[in-house]
């Protein structure tokens, strides 16, 4: 790979891609531009900027957005229309954070004419796959600049050392390394490393920020009505919203009650198991809301074929393969099964737990005078059953019969 | 199909199941033998003995029998070494319970020389066709009776008529109608219909029967460690007890913190909707430490097989092929997984939740030496992440060569 | 089910479905309306609007209709694109043209006021669910009557009594009994029973109508130049032409070159196996060709996601379901796998065989600089081969270190 | 990676292998162990034996061997029972051979007291993660060197010169290039590279060597008839054969008839698509003559299972993951299948073509009397079709009712 001439890096303004930004002016001798995205993770953006320009970056060279609409509507919604779980657990909340900064990352080295882009995640991890197999996919040509694999700085002393060598301003409580590693947005906050890195020790309750204890929260339940339209959540009781103004809505109700805590062992694309603590407050809500409305709104097929193919769709968000034929065939799939999801789903959220109770719909399946235990009106005929299930029974009695034959 | 001569009848003692025998009687004039069978369900069986005496059955054709450590240690466990959701959040507590009856009907047909098995199930349910597919597929030649499709007793009316018309007692809160029905075993109990018909209003409190209320649970949070060998519990906090002892301790606990209830619209074989309320309170932990050892135990390849293949083993247990060669040939798929799925988790269990807070094993997998921050020791080169990464997006860049070339 | 009033029926104008019409006047008192498609069975479709009105129809309610270009275009042309085969080796010629037939006379049904349809399927195959389904998933109050499932006319004797009862013509040759039974239309012929019902005989020369012995084919192999445009057939040898000309060219090639040929034994989706003997010489071609132009132009993600879910989409449409939400979500996924699926390919036809020998594209996304044997022009760096395998490998060292230290 | 002291290297004797035995002498300066494997390639291994002393190793160190037997029968033979073809067409003639390689590898390297192990696969494609992800498998600590990827003999001149100057002898017909590149074992010759890189010309006919040209083929065809038992072959035309010996004797009749030849362009493991021909003679008859089989002795439960695995399956075996969890999960899977996969096939060959035309067995699950056209003897009721029907059509028709009622 040649040198880079000019490199978009995903900046956050904090200690460590500042190094990153610095390092790639004196390594590299180039142009940085910088992106720092408002992904909702509750930082402001300000700073960003005043320390880009404090590090010799041009004005026009410092991109600072707000994307948080487009996360919701176009990553997290169509994410949450598949009920993604990976591993049965965890809700991808970073995984599909990545692609929409490496998208906007690629189209900023469009614009500013750049022919790199650089992240600041490590060797070790799955953002380094999802940032560049994103980048990758939107523009075969471009360069990526991974730090963290090339550089020397591979400790904290030495990273603290290069800082200060260069006039990288060091705020007091980052002198110390911080007992865990955090990555927040919209959707979730993660923790992981130092503290957690047992498995077998119980996290500490201080690594817990985005929600708060279940045992300190209301004693009395809270019910909310959420609305959905085609798959996406639409309203709160009664109200309609954004899609960003909706997950940070149901983040409020979800911290508040202590919903979407999870404590995981997961396994990383690159081979190793790692231990996360993740908080998602408000898609933990969402989840349990969307499989509501889907109960009364999809039928056994439509239902049955998308639960069958979630556990793939789900790794490739998580291995950061959202810009791929595969992921966007399977998204073609589940977006055809939610034309008629639409309707309200009444959740009840208690002491770090929201569970469905009731929902309706005018798409609804549900059948009363299919299913009731009154007689009959004539919308099914019991005797029906017995021929369903003679038929279904014959393949498995002509095995009986085989059986005993070749054993007798 | 010919009349039958001798049945076996699935008998609860209660009501329902007592005018099936006397009908069997009358309807057919054929001899019934009795099987009641103790699945946990909680009720005491020597008043099925008595009643079935006083309904004309011999001695010798009352068969009464505690199935519990069979049930939980060939199903129940089976069944939770491939974490089995249906529809993504029902444990099958009913499901895996059928085919041990019908087993042990058509082995007692076998032994007494009868050549139909009954049941008391009706024709719009899931039931009726678990019983006859394992029945059929046990014993190809056998005959089923299910009086719900034949008899014309459909009526509650018609029912007290009958029975008070063939002597037989009738329990004084069996007059009226019970404002829902109730199936329970050791492993759940699940109550639908009446009350709970419209999903839309929320389940009344007096239908939860085998959990406290989570708001009357403990305040204070109560931790258990679970060991388990091979993919099944063996002990609770470190005292070894068998598979029936084990999930009638989880139960106590569970009942007591008020976990494991859920409040589904679910999608039965035979076509409609239905909505139950399930109380699983010992399966709910279970499924959660099951998951928490395997996180540890199991990688990631065996992992994600088994969650991709996991609907549709949940959905042939649900639909009732237990006895099919797909559902045995996805056994062994999946306790090929297990051998090594030993260890300890400890669990957290605050009101109406249980949350896996920390496992160990001998047999783990993770390696705090691959996954740490600090710096390496050699487990791990970061720089093989860059190949890594390069090759599995290789694709991709030929693609959006390609989609450029053609586009452009 | 009340009588119906007005019934459409499927019309072939053979013996079978005239005595069917004749036993819906007389048995139920209805109006019949008759339906005979043009799917290219290779009959003359005047005779049967003849003996339509010899047998007292109204003109008005007598429908024929050529159905090719909608059948190919809507119907073979969309199942084609999935590779489908059921069961490893079968091309859906008979299953694929049901719904067509189905959605007509429903279609009908609705114009002419209607209340039921008519078929003239047995109740042991697989014809009679796919019709009702159809039918009942586009028109849920439409009533279908099944004739063979409900007269007692149970005998070739009884048959040819009742027609010679009603002055249903009888053609010579079927006084007697064919030997064997047969469906055709422009996919495919088929041809099961009498003569075909041991699996362990060979079928005879007589049974197969379609297409030449290989043996008797061209002793020189003949070439063709398929073209594609997303996915569907559009030239031969360069000459564009419509689906239904397209497969009516390749059967003609097929024909003539023996290719097509298939001798299964196949299970039934009303629990029972059969053995059919299938021809369907242009599918033949059409298929080896489709995959031969995927090949170039589909990545491996988008490939092997669709052969996984391939099986699935071959047995919904065989066992009916091609209208059901769950072969649209397919068909959805499938479809957006096809947007670049353009290009031709070289087929070679010899003695009962088909086989790709060459590809070309412009959407191709094969790429001579990566897998050239010649020296590397920077396309490719085999290093990042290392790596990739090291972190592939990285899950399988961890499992190899542990079995090693638990086993001691 | 520390240097290595000793290695084993998998040598064929011919060039290429010996220029990297020489160099891992030099380059490390180790003591080479070389690996010399009777795969059924038809080579003589007594040169490659002679040639090992020449280039200076201990016949202790040269470790020549017939694996034939354990080749077809611990890995071919399993790979059949699940019918595996990648990519829908190719048989995996070479994938499967290379893990047995790699087995024998780590062996010797633990019997010679070696740290590393050799292989002369290329960094482009997939035998070299086949090679090394089967060695890290078995042993976690092993060194695996692969020269193509480390060295800077990167063109033909530069590793005749490498030979010249280390006295490797070059046989005349190595001097100039071969225009293609051969991979053989007992299942299978595949060639590939130079005249076949363009996907859009014709493979010339001296490409192929394993196989008859089919135009070239007997006038005659022929019948075998191939014994399974569990699911793998034991005979042909009744007499009793080791596996290898089957599997060598199907080669010569699929040689003759010219049966087996494939030319695909597949999808690589590391990325890329690449051309190749295949042929697999006795494969492809065997292939088909396990299906045969299977059609007879499986029922649809399990045959749809394993076809819906089957790509997984396949596409394990293709990248190299034999020795991994999930793949001993699929074999148990699959060999839980094969129980009753017992009894015989007659299929025909001629010009190219194999097709099963007759099966029968002890264990058939075929019932004529369920399938038959003539009057029922009772086996089966067509009345219950009927019920199958409406309740199959039931959730069909819950949506068609919900669709009209939204749409209106």
């Amino acid at each position: 790979m040649s040198a880079p001439k000019k490199v978009v890096l995903a900046y956050s303004g904090g200690l460590d891609t500042s190094i990153i930004l610095k390092w790639l002016q004196t390594e590299y001798g180039c142009e940085v531009v910088t992106f720092t995205a408002d992904l909702g993770q509750g930082e402001e953006l300000d700073p960003a900027r005043k320390k880009a320009e404090l590090l010799g970056i041009k004005p026009e060279n410092i991109y600072i957005e707000d994307v948080r609409e487009e996360f919701v509507r176009d990553f997290v919604f169509p994410m949450f229309r598949a009920n993604a779980l990976y591993e049965g657990l965890y809700l991808l909340g970073t995984s599909i954070a990545r692609p929409l900064i490496s998208k906007r990352l690629v189209e900023i080295a469009a614009e500013t004419g750049a022919d790199a882009v650089a992240h600041g995640a490590t060797g070790k991890g799955n953002d380094q796959v999802r940032f560049e197999l994103a980048a990758y996919a939107l523009n075969p040509e471009i360069k990526v600049i991974a730090p963290w694999r090339e550089w020397d700085l591979t400790s904290r002393t030495k990273l603290l050392q290069f800082a200060e060598e260069n006039q990288i301003p060091i705020a007091k409580d980052k002198r110390g390394e911080a007992p865990f590693s955090v990555d927040a947005n919209l959707l979730h906050t993660s923790s992981e490393g130092k503290v957690l890195e047992n498995p077998a020790d119980e996290a500490p309750d201080y690594v817990y920020q985005r929600t708060v204890n279940p045992e300190d929260a209301p004693d009395t339940p809270e019910y909310l009505e959420i609305g959905f339209e085609k798959g996406d959540a639409v309203s709160i009781n009664g109200e309609a919203m954004s899609p960003a103004t909706i997950l940070t809505k149901l983040n409020e109700y979800g911290r508040k009650h202590g919903v979407g805590r999870l404590d995981l062992v997961e396994n990383r694309f690159v081979g190793m198991k790692s231990r996360g603590v993740y908080e998602t407050p408000g898609g933990t809500i969402l989840l349990e809301a969307h499989r509501g409305i889907e109960q009364i709104t999809l039928d056994s097929g439509a239902g049955h074929l998308k639960d069958s193919i979630m556990p793939r769709y789900a790794e490739l968000i998580y291995n950061g393969f959202w810009y791929s034929p595969e992921r966007e065939m399977l998204q073609a799939l589940i977006d055809e099964s939610q034309k008629f999801v639409t309707g309200t789903v009444r959740v009840k959220l208690y002491k770090g737990s929201v569970r469905t109770v009731a929902r309706w719909s005018d798409y609804s399946l549900y059948s009363e005078a299919h299913v009731t235990f009154e007689e009959d009106a004539g919308a099914y005929d019991q005797k029906d059953a017995a021929g369903f299930i003679r038929l279904n029974a014959l393949r498995l009695k002509l095995l009986a019969t085989r059986n005993r034959r070749v054993k007798g």
